[in-house]
């Protein structure tokens, strides 16, 4: 019979994530002793209502509403309560007396990760969040370690399964955006206030986390531009589809010059992008979620699973909660947040994209030449323009004849695809479309990535 | 100006891999120090031929014969010279002198890994080996950590780039594996002696690494079941098709129930096998890798990328040496590889799959019965059957009279799928069909896997 060291570990938080958690540590304990050469014994699990209902039926002499305390006593933290306060004032107590803590809190680390990592670095204590993006899919830790000795260049994520849920409905079974966030609330994929997931701030906050571990940078909240689903037409999907593409809430975080200044910088940006269906990401379907990565020496790499789900998140914490226990069980200060490169978040505008743009013009000779020099004048070259039926008609590609709809002047539909350029150049020429006379409706504007 | 402490790496082996690194540690230098914390000083670079032409243009005075004294004043030795000796006297040597060692070697691991593992653990030195399965994509450190929390029933891997070039020549292209085969040669995808990919022997080692990692018992090499892809033919690769499957080859490690004993072991094989066209493995093209992992609570995980290749090699060569260097400046004594499950490893007459299996009948009445009491006979359910003309002339499924083809007498072709059952079970029964008057011919046998 070995004997084992016992490591205590306090949790905080018992809701879907939490409650597995709890159930895995007490069912596979002897598992997780022979792994870790420590018994890993769960001291307690806060919560607020000790009497509330749970998922999963846990011992209730575990339970206190007295955090702090058993905080106190703990080895390993495992804060699994989300939200910004309380979670941070028990986080930075738990690292303040050298506690290990795990964290799946994106929204904490995303707004307060510095302050975190310098508590941790302070102490010597480690700070870990593998479940704080993409739920069971290992990323943190390749991001961190297995490319430790590589270059990220750009990460495009799915990283949000609420969204991707609804834009598969959309895409696969023609569903409009009501329909399909009906049916994910009806599924349990999305919250009675949706805002987070199809609003792009859930994604915002990944893309952050990501971004700034992957470029030794950090990159705040604030810094990361974002747009949500939430005017992403039947139409648009349906012009996707037909032009061989398909829409996806994509998280980017992209390394790149500055083309003002010629500086290397870094972008963190979340927004509906049109992706080709070769791509692998867009064999993503569902609430799924995938990272895909392309590093300098390593080339493309793609990490996929459950980007949600109480007992799949747990996988992902109790990976850490090993990880943690490891540590303490061979000792070692751990590796501290790298911050080194600290390179400039460039804005929004200075992102270099390409645009896919759809607009109505009147049905007049010299009208493309117009549009043409709107597209030039503001610095924005060409790589396709298409004239096509409006695509409510069937989007059928015509050529040379403008199609006639509705019952108003003769109009004909251009969509227009250009090769890549500044995003504050792009958005100032669709303004300057806007306003041309020969221009009667811009109905969709989409940046195309992944290529 | 941040004063570091010098790490002494020593590179043996300067191949397409080696240069690579050799060539990122000089370049890339300062990057690295300031990821770790100290400097990564490559102290020489072991060869048999110190003049040898490279891939790479590097100092010349970094070159030597002599990898004994290299590796005794070396922090961290990388091992890429490949094959079992001398490759094994220096891993042991530098283990040996408290050095932590990086290797790509997968034979070696596969053939002395407890051996190597062991003397590891005695100074307290770490292996690292993350570039010996699947290349650039991180693998070993999402199943030794990230998942560590989880419980791994199976793995599906497409870890051999070769083969899964080969076949998806077969299936894209309409190629028979000879001429794919040429081509892959032709492409520097296939060495001038192909047999350790074709022959399965490369997958077979990758396994081995898999699955003693994944379940925690050492599996070794000689209990890896293997076939490779020789035997492939295009009508199999056709049939594929029209039933909505690929074949691939796959490495399978798998936590079973042993259907004798009823007890817990693993099983661990290579075979060309047909997968479900929807299934996420059978998206993977060309020379690309792909690990398909199913854990208790993450659910269905894949990690996809470059398989092979000397500079994405390197990336995973090299997140492994910060790791390593990491460690070297924070201290610890690293994570000794565990074994504790030390489960059995199932023998492959043991292994509970799928048949699918291709027969000519003679076309007489009673043929279905005959063949139907020799499956019941044998224990094994069948799933489908399907009679067929022969696939050489389109496997169009006709149902009632069996067709007629050649000059020969009058045959028909079945299709039948079974049920899982028993390998033993399903073998005994491909030579009773075999042995059976009613049966011409049996003109494909393959496993069938993924679901």
């Amino acid at each position: 019979m070995i004997e084992y060291r016992n490591l205590r570990v306090a949790l905080l938080g018992a809701g879907s994530v939490g409650s597995q958690v709890a159930r895995l540590l007490l069912e596979q304990g002897d598992e997780f002793a022979s792994r870790v050469g420590a018994k890993l014994e769960l001291v307690g699990i806060a919560v607020r209502d000790v009497d509330a209902p749970r998922d999963v039926d846990l011992p209730r002499e575990l339970f206190t509403t007295d955090a702090s305390s058993l905080i106190l006593g703990a080895d390993i933290v495992v804060e699994l309560m989300g939200g910004i306060e309380p979670a941070r004032g028990y986080v930075l107590e738990a690292l303040n007396s050298g506690a290990d803590v795990i964290t799946a809190n994106k929204a904490l680390l995303a707004t307060h990760g510095p302050e975190l990592f310098e508590a941790a670095e302070q102490v010597g204590a480690q700070l870990y969040y593998e479940a704080a993006v993409a739920g069971a899919i290992p990323i943190i830790r390749p991001l961190r370690d297995s490319l430790a000795g590589d270059r990220v260049n750009r990460i495009l994520g799915i990283v949000n399964g609420t969204t991707n849920f609804i834009l598969d409905r959309m895409d696969v079974n023609g569903e409009s955006l009501q329909d399909a966030l009906a049916t994910a609330t009806e599924r349990g994929y999305a919250e009675a206030d949706p805002t987070a997931d199809i609003g792009g701030y859930d994604a915002a906050q990944k893309a952050a986390i990501l971004a700034s571990l992957a470029f030794h940078t950090t990159v705040p909240l604030d810094r990361v531009y974002r747009e949500g689903i939430t005017g992403i037409t039947t139409s648009q999907v349906d012009a996707a589809r037909e032009a061989g593409a398909v829409i996806k809430l994509l998280a980017i975080c992209e390394r790149m010059t500055d083309p003002e200044t010629g500086e290397e910088g870094v972008s963190a940006r979340v927004y509906p992008a049109l992706i080709d269906r070769h791509h692998p990401l867009a064999a993503v379907h569902g609430a799924h979620n995938a990272v895909f990565v392309q590093a300098g020496a390593a080339g493309d790499l793609m990490f996929y699973g459950a980007g949600a789900g109480g007992v799949e998140t747990a996988s992902a914490v109790l990976g850490d909660v090993v990880s943690a226990a490891r540590r303490h069980v061979v000792g070692g200060p751990g590796v501290a947040e790298s911050t080194h490169a600290d390179l400039p978040v460039l804005d929004i505008g200075r992102v270099v994209t390409r645009y896919q743009i759809t607009l109505d013009v009147t049905d007049q000779p010299g009208v493309l030449a117009s549009v043409a020099r709107i597209l030039s004048d503001g610095g924005v070259s060409v790589e396709t323009m298409q004239q096509s039926v409006p695509s409510t008609t069937g989007a059928v590609v015509i050529s040379g004849n403008a199609a006639i709809h509705g019952a108003g002047a003769p109009t004909a539909t251009l969509v227009i695809g250009t090769h890549e350029a500044e995003e504050a150049a792009l958005a100032a020429t669709v303004e300057a479309l806007a306003a041309s006379d020969v221009v009667t409706a811009i109905s969709s504007v989409l940046r195309v990535e992944g290529s």
